[in-house]
């Protein structure tokens, strides 16, 4: 069972995710929590790269690809091999943050974005994706509210976060099987709860 | 123009291309040079990345990104813009090599890596690409001996060197009017003065 939380910045999803992580321990299954980028000492020296924001040149085609390299190393290390001992993986972000960050909003194209995925996942997919819903004007107010790490991400406008959530939404319309949507601006108590039940249903 | 360099480790390419600058900056053309992994400060960390020995556990995958994001980066701040100038650029390995190592020796797809090779470079290709031909037991032995940075493709086999080789052969196979075979089992002046010839015949 591969499990993953996308949202945007700010939406709670972090939190949200470490809440879920103590709860599925507490039930006793064998979960391996990665987040991307990052996850092996390969993948954490590239989000280092990615995360750094004195590069503000960087191109939209590098920082696809780095994220890319990042997942590939992460897949095969980890991933891979504790789906098939068996265990849970939780992810948070993952392909999907791919296809929304850089595809959706940075207007590359998702044909091939859809084959570089492909490719560095080796066809890996989540059965359960979570999406932590919120404004994209709560989003940025949160982030320069809360306590989480400033990324390259976080001078973006919002009108860039406008364009990532509108290509989750295009992402969830083509596989709604896969997507719970969970509303992301209530509470971080009621937000767990919207969680919670969403993990018990498909744990089952 | 846009000139690239490509051969075995071992093969002498980096001191020949040293020399070949040195001698068309003679001649007074406006000349940039960059290597790869490498050539911006980005591209410069993703080197780090990938010439770090103790990565023994990366994956074929994670490394053709690596390379690709470093390419990404560097044709679009660097290699474009010089050529829409007018310069010419002379490049120690390119896209070439990304077919040759990580297509020929390490199997990865290779219409994958046309698509991907594309993607990076935003369709930049060389006009003329000398290739410094070596036996791979010869450039094994100069690379042991010389003086040149020891990277993780140093601990490969023999075997590897031999597949990334006939890579090379089958790539000039495809373009031949594009390559320049360079027998650089010779003495180094030797092989300076095939280099020389070479470019001054296409740089009329």
């Amino acid at each position: 069972m591969f499990i993953t939380f996308e949202g945007l910045d700010g939406s709670g999803k972090t939190t949200q995710f470490q809440r879920a992580v103590i709860w599925l321990r507490g039930r006793g299954q064998d979960i391996l929590t990665v987040r991307e980028p990052g996850g092996t000492r390969i993948s954490d020296q590239i989000r280092e790269v990615l995360h750094n924001r004195t590069y503000t040149e960087m191109t939209a085609r590098a920082e696809l690809l780095l994220y890319a390299a990042s997942r590939a190393q992460l897949v095969s290390e980890r991933i891979q091999p504790h789906l098939e001992a068996g265990g849970v993986v939780l992810c948070d972000r993952f392909s999907d943050s791919t296809m929304a960050y850089q595809g959706y909003a940075r207007g590359l194209d998702l044909g091939f974005l859809d084959t570089l995925i492909q490719f560095a996942t080796q066809g890996v997919r989540p059965d359960l994706t979570l999406y932590l819903d919120v404004e994209p004007a709560e989003g940025v107010r949160r982030r320069q509210q809360g306590q989480g790490e400033l990324t390259r991400l976080d001078v973006e406008k919002i009108d860039f976060h406008t364009k990532v959530r509108e290509g989750y939404r295009a992402l969830i319309a083509k596989e709604p099987a896969r997507w719970v949507i969970i509303n992301a601006s209530k509470s971080i108590d009621d937000v767990a709860i919207q969680v919670r039940t969403a993990l018990e249903t498909r744990l089952k």
